[in-house]
């Protein structure tokens, strides 16, 4: 393909994606597909093609093939897991990034992209109301990329690993724990298996809204160091995944006040993002979370209006990372780097090669401004409220924990009367869910998922796509509601008839 | 931004990289940017805008402050590193891809996204000549992109570790060994350090052209496992950084025939990708891959026309993978995963979140086919030997290691007539050539990087910039014997006068 010939494909392009996005916003298409699974092998050849063909035909099957097996992440509907961040802005960041393709792994390989990460994870840093401390330009602290939620998390525990054992040099692999909670994301589990090491995940209670509090944390901590084991991590969730709990950061920085060899990581992936709203500190523990993270990441790429992916992580300390992850042989020596004059970001994550992300957050902050983020995170937290009113004014549904943010966690649990027997027992309630959460997930006009809550399984709704309106969450409530009545009438057909 | 503002961006955006593509090919601009550290702070605001701006003043502070920051990987006269991937047809892959933002975790949250991926790394499978135990149609083994070599290497060497724990339970992490070349790419020392694991760097000599033959390998496992240590994995090479050596492929697999708890990654990242050409596979040791190799992981984003990041890992067994690295909470569990009919490539590498970067190389595979491939990697060896004729024409370079497809590593190494003094001791032909590197790396024309030989120092100079032509390779020559010659008239200025 040349020059022109990529001039015409390009417009092309961006034609399709506008015409992706009316269609999008005016759901004229479901937001699950209707492919079974393996349905694109049969329409595929075998191998690639010998001789190269002419890019109107590779497009052409793009739209036919490809494009009807996507699950719409964007959709004003989709209201699983959490939101993937998109905008107009995004795209156009990856666009003029993918097009000068480079994997800046150290100043020299391009500055503009190490520079801009530098400033832009500033601005974003700031913008969430981080400490100072975390700020590149402080020389000390700072931020950077890393690919997930999930790879930030195994960043820090390899991090917090290599100065314990620096501090420690006798320590067994075998006897270093790391904590979470049991609500803490599947990450924590993953950088175990991953790094071999033992996970502790401490109990937290519905009472306390599965948040995990100082003195369980204590209580596992003095108990693991008498067995002769070496605390050295936790990780802190704000906004858990399931419901969106926080983690009583103001309890724990007492706690570790005790236990100073222990590092903070902070998991803020989804709700991070509120910290851009004054009101939202409180509750998210800013001001602790300033006095103790050793780190803190968030995903721009879930609540954060930026095209997957953009994940920050950010140290009080960077050599925090670099001890741990700086291998200089001499081919990646240069003058720069060796004079000390330069970030070489390379030192900071797991690969070598990185993308250039700064980019895209740069023209969506510019382009949205801190009042935009606002604007965006509070009409989704508003529309959750809408919502919730609607889940409190129906006899068939409730809350399973308070709302948190733009996320509710709900099941059917019905009132006596609504049912021919008493009340339901925990166990039938369950089974009556997943029947309930069975004929949701069928359904390709709206997408939610499932999770569990010490033993109770409920459904997740979660907002953020930039689309969703409130007609489309009282929408989402009536198809809701409606299942629910044929779940509660299937059931009742299963039931053994009263007197 | 609106979707006709996005339109109007997107032309924009479209034609400001044509533009960049014409006067790069044209040479319009140095390699190398014109800046220094710290250029971009003073030039930005220190925090993001409280308002949104409008895009226009965006794209021309884009094209003012970040464009030339650049270092262009894909300038005629980039010879550095390695090249980075590129084609028009990857820039739309990831302008669609990046339309859609989705982290395709599993097989629901993006069937296509999940489909084309193990279709496309088949077809790139069969035109690599990989066996058929590694296409994922087989049901048994299979490809799935990871995010750099680095990381492929790090997944291989988890899924290793806990397949031989598995085996051997008792085994202590302290005595467990992962083996590498001295040559190996850092990946090898720093997933040690990721996994706080022992890497057994074993010597290779120049003799041997820096290959990892038979004989030492063997020396090392009897001795370690006389010690009581645990070998549980090697990371062969093919196409090492600093000279492109290939390690002996054929031999270590006569090796591990009596090591049989050992496994094999092969790290092809830059030279996997010569495997297109069939004159190019009994050199890179196919035949003996395909019999022995546990996992194979090459870049397409190196020498493989695909824009970062692109690089799959495959593996004979994909219970391999799965085995160390699936972690599901409830609220990732799917019909679909539960009943297992599909594959959720979430559980194959580190992270949860990924990339949807199948469709760029399809675009590719498609845009270029088998032919096309061939094409380029032919063109660069062609290239490679122009650089290497005039190298041996030249009576003051010579090759530090047998010119490696398209990769040379040279240095000055003068006849004693054009030095006032017999030869030169090793230490002050290092002392040399670090003064001649320092001269051309300081040049913005031209980029080449450095390295060590079993402490010789050394340039290379690798091409695969598909704008590179014959008049450029020249071109360097000339500036290289240009700079060469300044060197040696330094040189000897400083040296005392002979008699």
């Amino acid at each position: 393909m040349n020059i022109e010939q990529f001039r015409k494909a390009g417009y092309q392009a961006i034609d399709r994606i506008c015409d992706y996005y009316y269609a999008l916003q005016d759901s004229k298409f479901p937001v699950l597909p209707d492919v079974e699974p393996g349905y694109l092998r049969p329409l595929l050849p075998s191998s690639a093609p010998e001789s190269g063909e002419d890019f109107s035909q590779i497009a052409e099957d793009y739209q036919k093939l490809i494009v009807k097996g996507y699950t719409h992440w964007q959709h004003p509907s989709f209201l699983a897991y959490f939101p993937a961040g998109f905008s107009f802005e995004g795209i156009l960041g990856d666009l003029y990034a993918s097009s000068v393709s480079n994997p800046g792994f150290n100043w020299l390989s391009s500055p503009s992209c190490t520079e801009l990460e530098s400033i832009v994870l500033d601005w974003a840093s700031k913008m969430l109301g981080l400490s100072g401390s975390f700020l590149n330009a402080s020389g000390v602290g700072g931020g950077c990329f890393q690919n997930t939620a999930s790879e930030a998390a195994l960043v820090a525990i390899i991090a917090a690993r290599t100065a314990y054992k620096a501090a420690h040099p006798d320590t067994k692999l075998e006897d270093m724990r790391i904590y979470t909670s049991t609500q803490t994301h599947s990450l924590g589990l993953k950088a175990g298996v991953i790094l071999g090491l033992t996970v502790r995940a401490l109990e937290v209670t519905r009472e306390d809204n599965f948040s995990l509090r100082g003195d369980t944390l204590r209580s596992a901590l003095e108990e693991d160091k008498k067995k002769g084991l070496h605390p050295f991590i936790l990780i802190a969730t704000i906004g858990t995944t399931s419901s969106g709990a926080v983690d009583n950061i103001a309890e724990i920085r007492t706690v570790v006040t005790d236990f100073p060899d222990i590092k903070i990581h902070v998991d803020a992936a989804w709700a991070g993002m509120a910290l851009v709203c004054p009101e939202f500190r409180e509750m998210c523990y800013l001001k602790d979370i300033n006095a103790i993270a050793d780190s803190f990441s968030t995903n721009f790429h879930k609540w954060g209006l930026t095209n997957f992916d953009a994940c920050p992580l950010w140290v009080r300390d960077r050599k925090y990372l670099i001890d741990a992850l700086d291998i200089t042989p001499p081919f990646l020596r240069t003058a720069q780097g060796d004079a000390g004059t330069v970030i070489d970001y390379r030192n900071w994550h797991l690969g070598l090669g990185r993308r250039y992300r700064s980019l895209k957050l740069w023209f969506v902050l510019r382009g949205y401004g801190v009042e935009g983020f606002q604007k965006h995170i509070r009409k989704a937290v508003d529309l959750n409220k809408v919502f919730v009113e609607l889940v409190s004014s129906s006899d068939m549904l409730s809350l399973c924990a308070p709302p948190s943010l733009a996320l509710s966690v709900f099941r059917i649990n019905p009132k006596p009367s609504t049912l021919n027997q008493a009340t339901l027992p925990e166990d039938a309630l369950n089974d009556l869910n997943k029947l309930f959460y069975g004929r949701i997930s069928v359904r390709k006009d709206i997408f939610l998922t499932q999770t569990v809550l010490n033993g109770q399984f409920c459904i997740r709704l979660a907002i953020g796509s930039a689309f969703t309106q409130d007609v489309h969450i009282r929408e989402a409530f009536e198809v809701i509601t409606h299942e629910g009545k044929l779940t509660l009438e299937a059931w009742d057909r299963l039931l053994p008839r009263g007197p």
